[in-house]
């Protein structure tokens, strides 16, 4: 391959911390794109759930935007901008890498708001405002929190352009693991296993018919199916009942404080105990929440609270992400699992993440199973 | 946006006839990527009809093979590369822009050949061979014949590395048109009407439950969806009882001699006559065929097609495209629809195309209904 393909996605550096980060006509075919269509924003604004936090999180702490200069990092269609500028902000900057700003512009003026919202098309990490601002305000989380890597755009907006004094919205981050059941890992394994019964049929027709030999390729086959069926995560709406262990915080972000070092490398160890008897352990639930609290000098008045945690009533476009095991354990009240957990970007690709389980199971008996140890692709 | 987002895909010019090309990185994470997957692979090899029209064009033409030197432009998984090689070629140039190449490489020496097929990492634009060739073999057709512009490549392969006297596998191809029936005309008509009216409660909500007015958007969200519902052209397999109109060739390529200049743009003007009484004329279907018959000095001593025209038994992995009208048209026996056919590159990617049909129909009895003209986006 010419150098021009030197790996999936460019592998242009970005700056030091970008390892894995790509070159950035890439990185808008790969992900900036489908940020750029009316539906997909819509999606986004029909999440009650989150359109109601971020409303309230606003509207309850007026203080902090009247008469303040804020930032909405990420703008999208203009919504947080225009809710910060009908809170009573001076003066607001909304960025937005994509051709959505020029929608954005559209509805700041159809909301008669255009001398507050100034619509900014760029990335974070090149534009530049005339002054520093009172607030960041910035929908920047994906699935598991981290996907994507948004949060390293606040970040850089934030040294750059946040008043000492400035406020973070949201405040605070945490991702979250659970123990789960899930009936998708029989059906995973069916798929996989048929998906390797339909290759070996494939080998055996193209000697027959076509006088190749495509063994050789079963071993790479394998792994490619395995990866795709067995060893990447998915994105589901789980039931509170599917959650069968106490769940753990693996991760707590000051939004205030953390830097893009903090969050490249992931390692947490927790225990978590199961719940009930007769439960298939299928493997783990992650979801993450967001607060808005505002600084120890400028408290939040109201205190708001995004969850994304399973739920009957709130689910989230969010969902969860599960890690599935490659087969159930059975398990009972009283079980321990003993769980390291290590997350890191994706080198190939700075937005996507790898993530691995490593846990010791003990039954409540004081039996220990096997240790295991499982590594996931979140894509 | 800054000048690194000048437009969805860097838009740099790759030669003058690249109009719309695309930076090498971008078109790699648009394009290319794709055909890494060896389940891709498996998908292209699995499909009967396409690996016997090759594999006979091969095998029951061996004296255009026997001793002599090939290039197999974007050999994938090596497939054709081998097969010349068993045909008794000298020398095999195996071409693949991506990593897929390793598999290859594993494949040819599994099946023995190492000392012929040389495997080769690189884009057909870029890498040099030792020698020019006695044939170029390729499987470069997408949907439509055109979709993906690989031709161009082959093009290029031509241009540079076949001898004044060489042939070119396959020789020929055409592109097809015919009037169809189909029931996606109504399913996709709901589909738009559902979104529409699922916009219009969501503005009215926002408006109600969020104090913002995203009225302003409905022009733009309303022609996003009626692009992906209503002009966008879709892959489907059509029985051939769909097909209600005499069909009409609207491009014949000659692979020795056509340039990309006569490619990049495609007129045709074609008489489609109604072939049964109350019929539903729901728009045109669109397939290809490709023919190996070697050249007038060294012609094919069996003359081999590959035909993705709406069959029963012999379906493809190509399907047709399938163009829908907006509403379908009572038709009877004898009705003529008079047919102007353009076909042109996007700007934004130079691997789509654009289409636009206009239509004057006239009904057997001579009345003739109002002229109508419909663009679609084949992506």
């Amino acid at each position: 391959m010419g150098s021009s393909y030197a790996n999936a996605n460019g592998g242009v550096e970005r700056g030091s911390s970008a390892i894995g980060a790509v070159d950035k006509g890439v990185d808008y075919a790969n992900y900036f794109c489908t940020y750029s269509f009316l539906y997909h924003q819509k999606e986004m604004l029909s999440d009650r759930v989150r359109m109601d936090a971020y409303y309230n999180s606003i509207f309850q702490n007026k203080h902090h935007f009247l008469g303040k200069t804020v930032l909405d990092v990420g703008t999208g269609s203009g919504i947080l901008a225009i809710w910060s500028a009908q809170a009573g902000a001076r003066k607001v900057y909304a960025v937005e890498a994509t051709k959505m700003t020029e929608h954005a512009r559209q509805l700041v003026k159809a909301n008669g708001l255009e001398d507050v919202v100034e619509v900014i098309e760029g990335s974070m990490e090149d534009i530049t405002l005339p002054e520093k601002v009172d607030v960041i305000i910035s929908e920047w989380m994906g699935y598991f929190l981290l996907r994507e890597s948004m949060f390293d755009s606040v970040i850089c907006a934030r040294d750059r352009w946040l008043k000492p004094t400035g406020v973070m919205y949201p405040s605070h981050a945490r991702i979250w693991v659970a123990p789960i059941r899930s009936h998708l890992v029989d059906q995973k394994g069916h798929h996989f296993e048929g998906a390797m019964e339909e290759w070996h049929a494939f080998v055996h027709d193209t000697k027959n018919s076509y006088g190749v030999d495509m063994s050789s390729l079963t071993d790479p086959f394998t792994e490619e199916q395995r990866k795709y069926y067995l060893q990447t995560s998915l994105w589901n709406n789980l039931q509170p009942e599917q959650v069968i262990g106490t769940a753990a915080i693996i991760k707590e972000i000051d939004c205030l404080t953390t830097s893009v070092d903090d969050i490249l490398s992931i390692k947490a160890n927790f225990l978590s105990s199961i719940l009930d008897d007769d439960m298939k352990f299928s493997g783990f639930g992650g979801w993450f929440d967001v607060h808005f609290r505002g600084r120890s000098e400028s408290p939040a008045e109201s205190e708001i609270e995004l969850t994304t945690a399973p739920s009957y009533e709130n689910p989230t476009h969010w969902g969860q992400q599960v890690f599935l095991l490659n087969h159930p354990i059975r398990s009972s009240k009283g079980d321990n699992i003993n769980v390291s957990f290590v997350m890191n970007r994706s080198k190939e690709n700075h937005r996507l993440l790898e993530v691995e389980f490593e846990c010791e199971y003990k039954q409540a008996s004081g039996r220990l199973l096997q240790p295991f140890r499982k590594k996931f692709f979140i894509e």
